[in-house]
């Protein structure tokens, strides 16, 4: 057993190899980040989606897995996609106030409109 | 074999028990949606976490891993949490906007102001 072993080769009891998938982006230092992937995707999925990708695309794609791994483990009926729902309701509220504030500002920039307030201060 | 198995079964070549936990979230009319979440979570890890869920939220988890595991087949890199990148980005623009907005109203609704536009008209 090498003892330089990367946290996803101790969490599978195996040896590290020099040309691990896993080891540059799960350091054994942060056991938790490959035990989150792991009990979502699978080990073998997540080589699997690392191997596919450029070596630059790698880190990313380990940190967006753990991320939604995190999610699915801390909500299990919706996961990351809940996260999409609630966005989504937010967006659709913060644009509806600014369509509708819009809409009022055009009604209250009418120079008709301003003259008749000034005209009640005089 | 059943010839009306689910399409997790169908997929995964094995007979479809009676009390299958796929069957009724993945029915064999449409295929796809197995082998996404199949590609992505694997087959063992769907069914645990069904399996973990009350009966009432299975049919939820399934419809979330199945867009989870669509969203990383079309973007390997970024997944699902790519889209909740968006979605911040959007929502914070338009929040800004909103924050924009009001304080350009306060200022514009000031009496003081209403006075100087309207003397300007008249």
């Amino acid at each position: 057993m090498n003892s330089s072993r990367c946290a996803a080769c101790k969490h599978l009891r195996r040896r590290c190899p020099s040309d691990c998938i896993f080891a540059p982006y799960f350091p054994s230092n942060n056991p938790r980040r490959f035990a989150y992937v792991h009990k979502i995707f699978g080990a073998s999925n997540v080589g699997k989606i690392l191997q596919d990708l450029p070596v630059s695309y790698r880190g990313e794609a380990a940190n967006t897995l753990c991320y939604e791994a995190y999610c699915r483990i801390k909500d299990p009926v919706y996961g990351c996609a809940g996260i999409v729902d609630q966005l989504n309701e937010q967006l659709k509220v913060a644009e509806y106030q600014l369509a509708t504030i819009k809409a009022a500002i055009t009604t209250t920039l009418q120079p008709s409109y301003l003259l008749d307030q000034s005209l009640h201060m005089l």
